[in-house]
């Protein structure tokens, strides 16, 4: 196999990349200025023997424990539970956040095979009932079916542990049509109504 | 920067991948098993490293001549003339063409300065002038204004070599609908009705 047969092939076992997409990526390497692949290249490989998720929240990170984790200027007394360590980008380019974080490594899937003990979740309730001064603990899980259970099983299992559970908002994203929303998001959007 | 976002920056750099994608992709090697990212980085840098132009006909491979030109079992009395290496691997893997190649490197585009001198032109002149025993050449350029362009001016330039000059077909693709296909593919299919 040549190696640009081979390299097509890596690509292609990419998510949401396809056997052409795979060869059109090849190509643009091929034709592109002299140091543009290997640079990928170094990038991949940086990734890949540097990274290791963070030892206390899960965190991928080059450090352990990780910039946010040993941070002095976050806020102590507040984590927030996400599926993926992906989700931690997400609420940190918003700005809104100050607190830290705990990562699960994905949502409880019984048909998955994927229960309790597959998540990260005894180390959760080890800092819970550990030496850090939490006070709440928001579940940022998806709004999925799946994300909804997890939510609702960290929610009882937390409970006992004397801290305050909350839940991030469902309602109508910003900039969204009432229009063309889900029947189930406009229901949620109207049971988690607010006083002005 | 840390070496994640350097990874998404590298992968966001090339074609048909935004900033979501690029983080999904990044993300998507963290989590894969132990030695995939390796791999693709290994896949790349092996492309980047090894693989050159065919002196002969200029497509992309590890030895030159590529291992078209250097086959004893092609058909050596005809070239086929593409845009980029990459089609060469299109009409290849037809298998309906027993011939050779030469690759052009792109098409004549006046207002992006590239005119003949800045394509793979020369070389072609120098082929069919030269000891290869050469009595067709089939021009198949895209069937983009740019393509026709590109095979008009080459059809001009080779006839004087004694040669014929071929033009793929252009008409409605295979499995498509006379429905949906635009008018100037069906006027090219009518105008090129064949004898059944």
């Amino acid at each position: 196999m040549s190696v640009i047969d081979r390299l097509t092939d890596e690509f292609a076992r990419l998510p949401g990349i396809g056997r052409k997409t795979a060869s059109r990526l090849t190509y643009h390497l091929l034709k592109a200025p002299p140091g543009d692949a290997e640079r990928l290249a170094r990038a991949i490989l940086a990734v890949s023997e540097r990274v290791r998720p963070c030892q206390r929240c899960g965190n991928l990170t080059e450090q352990s424990p990780c910039a946010i984790c040993a941070s002095p200027r976050r806020d102590v007394s507040i984590i927030c539970v996400v599926e993926e360590a992906s989700d931690i980008g997400a609420i940190e380019r918003t700005g809104q956040y100050r607190g830290l974080y705990h990562v699960l490594g994905g949502h409880l899937s019984p048909l998955d095979g994927i229960g309790p003990s597959e998540l990260n979740i005894a180390p959760l309730i080890q800092r819970l009932n550990g030496e850090e001064p939490i006070r709440e603990v928001v579940l940022a899980t998806n709004p999925s079916v799946e994300g909804e259970a997890t939510a609702l099983y960290l929610h009882k299992l937390i409970v006992p542990a004397g801290v305050r559970v909350t839940r991030i908002a469902r309602g109508l994203p910003v900039g969204g049509d009432l229009e063309y929303a889900d029947g189930v998001t406009i229901a949620e959007a109207l049971h988690g109504r607010r006083e002005l």
